[in-house]
């Protein structure tokens, strides 16, 4: 049973795209599982009854304020008490929801994520994430895309042991593969933190560390389940990644594999390392995109991945 | 009136798909324009025969050794005096070609480059770039793409100036839009290195800075001609181009933009800001990856790039 709490304020075209995500994601997840939505309680009924979906199938957290795209993330979310990110957040400290996605503002989410949440003891630095289909019809996660865009070499060996907890709590692989990303395979090969990296993650034994994995065989499945990468690095893959999928639509290539690319089948991407479980979805998040974000926030509740990584760092 | 070098030997499919490569480029090259083959003169021959082409359409400099993939780069370019890259980069030293190209070993090229051609008085580090195509119909050039791994802003700003030179005079536009590839567009985005570089081109006059441009709009062509980034974040990109075009292919997209893709339409990686016009192929390059790169090779002759550096940097 997994209560899901959703900014229904968040994202480009909120209220009418999360609350259509909302109720798309209702077939897909577990009976006993719950949205809660934070918002504007008359907007949201709003798209609900013109959708002809039953109130009671939610519960709603009215909020008065919204912090909007605009704002100064930090003053914002201490000003606007009653916005719906800042209200989100206390539901998930206390408890009252085991996981908060939005499309908001990420800055406003990343001052919930390190003011109110808080990073886990032990880890130097949380992680956004992303898990994206790959060509063999698995998945792989990608870390850091785009928290940390300067790493040194033992925050991104913890992405190792992080991504390994998630890969096996999330993803359901039992031995998950390792990789670092490096513009060549030989262990020699890369820039000053790379290298540096590779000689932590070399004999370790928290995790099955494979070597290094070039950017071309990212998506093939074949090498890693998880690849670690400093954020710049990582939010440039990313973006590489959109690029080309609006090329592939350009040029006549939709469906099929090609949709995995799409941000919105990707759904968000999760903040790892926190004492909760948070997605952070695309400003112009689709309802396609917030129902794979409120899934993708069920999945990572359900894997119990805070508590276990609690349990390793402590 | 062009006199291309080309290292018959080079690359895994030596020297069959190499002077075949050279037969397909005779019917795209200037009139005047003439290939010198560097290898072993009976294999040459003997694939001339072959393809039905009659050996004066080249000159043909018979060297007795080949510099292999495994060999110590530094050790073999001294120690095989007669291999096709050493006497290729002698040539080129002592102006018998205007240019050289080669698939073969890139550790090898680099020897020639730095310890026989040598870097322009003033560059601070060379850099290699390759020109893709973009799906506005143009093309822009991305450097570095993996000679410099750990780049300090000032080479940074250089790769600006030597990429403003490149786009002027080998691709013809007339004030080439220089960006800095980075994971946001605002000014305060980025890692210390972008930051710092974003500072250093901002009121530049050597160039026309356009800003950060990300890597989703790389191959639009709407932002710049000329993208500057680091050669870790350049090779990650170029290969995750490479592993793009392999998904597309294997999702039954082939031809139009999609072969702008191709490593094989890319042809090759100029090595820019040395006393001499150098390209560096793929090691597994088809004879189409030859032809591109000698194409390439002329246009970078033609442009007469190393004189204009060699005054910009004076």
């Amino acid at each position: 049973m997994s209560i899901i709490g959703l900014d229904a304020m968040g994202g480009d075209h909120a209220p009418v795209a999360t609350v259509k995500g909302a109720i798309m994601a209702l077939d897909f997840l577990d009976k006993d599982s719950r949205i809660v939505l934070f918002g504007d309680k008359e907007q949201i009924e709003a798209v609900l009854e013109q959708e002809n979906c039953p109130a009671e199938r939610f519960d709603i957290v009215h909020c008065s304020e919204v912090i909007h795209m605009g704002d100064h993330p930090v003053q914002s979310f201490q000003a606007k008490k009653d916005s719906s990110i800042t209200v989100g957040f206390a539901s998930l400290k206390s408890n009252k929801i085991d996981g908060f996605a939005s499309a908001g503002s990420t800055g406003a989410m990343m001052v919930g994520c390190m003011y109110v949440v808080k990073q886990i003891e032990g880890v130097i630095r949380p992680t956004i994430s992303v898990r994206v289909g790959t060509t063999d019809g698995n998945s792989m996660l990608l870390l850091d895309v785009g928290l940390n865009v300067d790493c040194k070499p033992d925050v991104l060996y913890q992405y190792g042991i992080i991504g390994n907890a998630y890969a096996k709590n999330v993803m359901g692989v039992e031995t998950p593969r390792i990789a670092l990303l490096n513009i060549g395979e030989e262990r020699e090969k890369g820039n000053l933190v790379t290298k540096a990296t590779y000689e932590l993650m070399e004999h370790t034994e928290d995790f099955n560390f494979v070597g290094n994995i070039e950017a071309k065989s990212v998506l093939t499945g074949e090498v890693a389940d998880v690849i670690v990468c400093d954020g710049f690095l990582g939010n440039s893959m990313l973006k590489q990644m959109e690029g080309f999928y609006e090329i592939a639509k350009s040029q006549g290539l939709s469906g099929g594999y090609i949709e995995a690319l799409n941000y919105a089948t990707v759904g968000g991407t999760a903040v790892l390392g926190i004492n909760g479980n948070v997605l952070i979805g695309h400003g112009c998040s689709s309802e396609l995109a917030i129902k794979n974000m409120i899934l993708q926030t069920e999945l990572t509740i359900k894997g119990n991945l805070v508590d276990n990584l609690r349990e390793i760092f402590s």
